[in-house]
């Protein structure tokens, strides 16, 4: 088992990555505070886990909430849901949430547990790539609105994130591309461990799911998060760079509505058109761009939405998100591989150009 | 004009205390970051005092939220209800919320400002003595939930608290009493500034709307408030004391419904439940009690329920409020007039006995 630590203070928190972690009680139960724990989870995820993680708790107060699968239930009328039963059960102040399963029921529990009678305590389980790599970590936690992706939301960091990369042999290959986009888009932000050459040597067996090579791949792209996190916890400044490839996967994701792609396929084709902007600003060459492109497509990751949207449509959901400040939207482009930054100031004809040519 | 200065490290702001304030534009905007201002208000509120406001914000690109009066309204249907004119607006991040109205008002427009994007900018204007010497101060925002009162919401504080105290003039008897109750309570929690003394030479004055005593008291009451919020802005100790009559209160409007009590009256009963508690349990003498008792009477404070709740509904609403720790119901009870400390381990019978009494 490998551990990381999120140093934020009096917030910090462990990151726990390894195999038969979800066997191992203590890991969990010394991050409870109180005598109720409520696990939140979907229909996926419930066959599979629940049970596993439930036997973890039987010292405690017991409740659990089952939602159905989908980016398109990650709606304030769910987190609603949620707050109900936790009234109906008289939960309180003290208790514990548990998020089992992937970015969106880590999002929403999250949220529930930083507006529950105003902040309790939570716990991550991530049991996609994607959650494991990414959303788990970090605190970001919230909900969509019709107009818009994550608009709802809250900074609230768990007490714990167990990551037990064995739930991952349950998790279909699509959603396991979905994961690898935001793996991907580590290795372009900055250049650190290097991870791009790691990702480019081993796509084959990562792709086929060596689990040692899972585990050194989760490892670092928490590496890479908790740094960018621990120096801007609320986003003001350099966590903006992890939304590379997000302002365009957003716009995807709402145009298209969700569920249509899943959130790192919207990504991976965001990340090429943040590559193909910053070439036509010219920073990026031409071949850098293509090997970008490559590795998206070794992941099995989409790389075009030709047919799916139109310019005009993409270009107005681009405007509803949160990098957008005074009307203008800051994107994040590349100087190079390996050096992410934020840009205000690009021509737009040549985004213009960019979302012709994927949207045409 | 007065300034009062809570101390939050860097969440500290500002409130101002006097007349005439809602004519001085750079007292409000100098707390505006960015281009774009929403003003949040009501139906009763938006016809006396949004046009003047809106009149100091013509620098601004402007947009404004007019919802029904009333704590009923006060619900996550109402708030997502401003998130999508936010929306809409193409509202971004660095926007700025103003809360124009009372108690209901404020929380939500908190609660928005908490979770629109993960959090915005916000600026409390009070308009009902109840905010003015309360809920606008300290950060707490929230809405109702069919299963009780404030349980979602945030920790999230303002940028400043202008308080004109000529919108009072507009605020009807029934209104001003019930903010009263709030002013009692500070006055019975700790011993400063002779309060209670002060209360009790000037509630004659101070019901015929005095206006130099209105500023003194509003004034005292905010300072007794930043004092406490200063030391434990999470309600985690101190903070606690200010719900001195509160659970039984929030028992009172949750059985009742929203609106057929105002909150400071419920507070009122409230006060007068923990008061006669706290003598039960050999603290308070009969004779503080019924000094209390008169004080609240001449605010023209109701200080009993008899025939609208039976005594198991009380109870039961009792149970679930934010104090409810493991199954205990947490109480502020009284040691002395002036001296307030939080309780679980009072006579479960004594608490019956109070409740009957109240409730027969």
């Amino acid at each position: 088992m490998k551990i990381l630590n999120l140093d934020l203070g009096d917030k910090s928190y462990p990151i726990y990555i390894g195999q038969n972690l979800l066997l191992k009680g203590e890991l969990l139960t010394k991050y409870i505070t109180g005598k109720q724990v409520m696990i939140v989870t979907n229909t996926t995820v419930a066959p599979l886990y629940l049970k596993k993680v439930q036997n973890l708790l039987s010292s405690f107060e017991f409740a659990q909430v089952i939602l159905p699968d989908g980016e398109k239930y990650k709606t304030l009328g769910t987190v609603n849901y949620i707050f109900s039963t936790l009234l109906e059960k008289r939960f309180d102040r003290s208790c514990t949430l548990i998020a089992l399963g992937g970015g969106v029921v880590g999002d929403m529990t999250g949220f529930v547990a930083a507006s529950y009678q105003r902040g309790v305590n939570f716990i991550q389980i991530p049991t996609t790539l994607l959650s494991q790599v990414d959303s788990s970590v970090g605190g970001k936690t919230g909900v969509n609105h019709m107009l818009g992706k994550n608009m709802i939301g809250a900074f609230h960091q768990p007490k714990c994130v167990l990551i037990d990369i064995d739930t991952l042999d349950t998790l279909d290959n699509q959603q396991y591309s979905s994961g690898m986009a935001e793996v991907i888009k580590y290795a372009l932000l900055v250049e650190y461990l290097n991870f791009f050459n790691f990702l480019q040597e081993n796509i084959k067996d990562l792709m086929n799911r060596k689990k040692s090579l899972i585990i050194k791949m989760i490892y670092q792209s928490c590496q890479h998060k908790i740094n960018i996190v621990a120096q801007d916890e609320l986003e003001t400044g350099k966590r903006t760079l992890l939304n590379l490839g997000h302002t365009f996967g957003h716009a995807i994701e709402n145009t298209l509505g969700y569920g249509t792609f899943l959130h790192g396929e919207a990504v991976s084709v965001g990340i090429l058109m943040a590559t193909k902007l910053s070439h036509l600003e010219g920073h990026l060459s031409s071949k850098q761009v293509a090997k970008i492109q490559d590795l998206l497509e070794k992941a099995n990751l989409p790389i075009s939405i030709i047919g799916k949207i139109n310019a005009s449509a993409f270009m107005k959901a681009m405007l509803v998100d949160k990098k957008v400040i005074n009307g203008n939207i800051r994107l994040i482009l590349l100087k190079r591989l390996g050096q992410a930054f934020i840009c205000d100031n690009y021509n737009n004809h040549l985004l213009d150009q960019v979302v012709n040519e994927f949207c045409q």
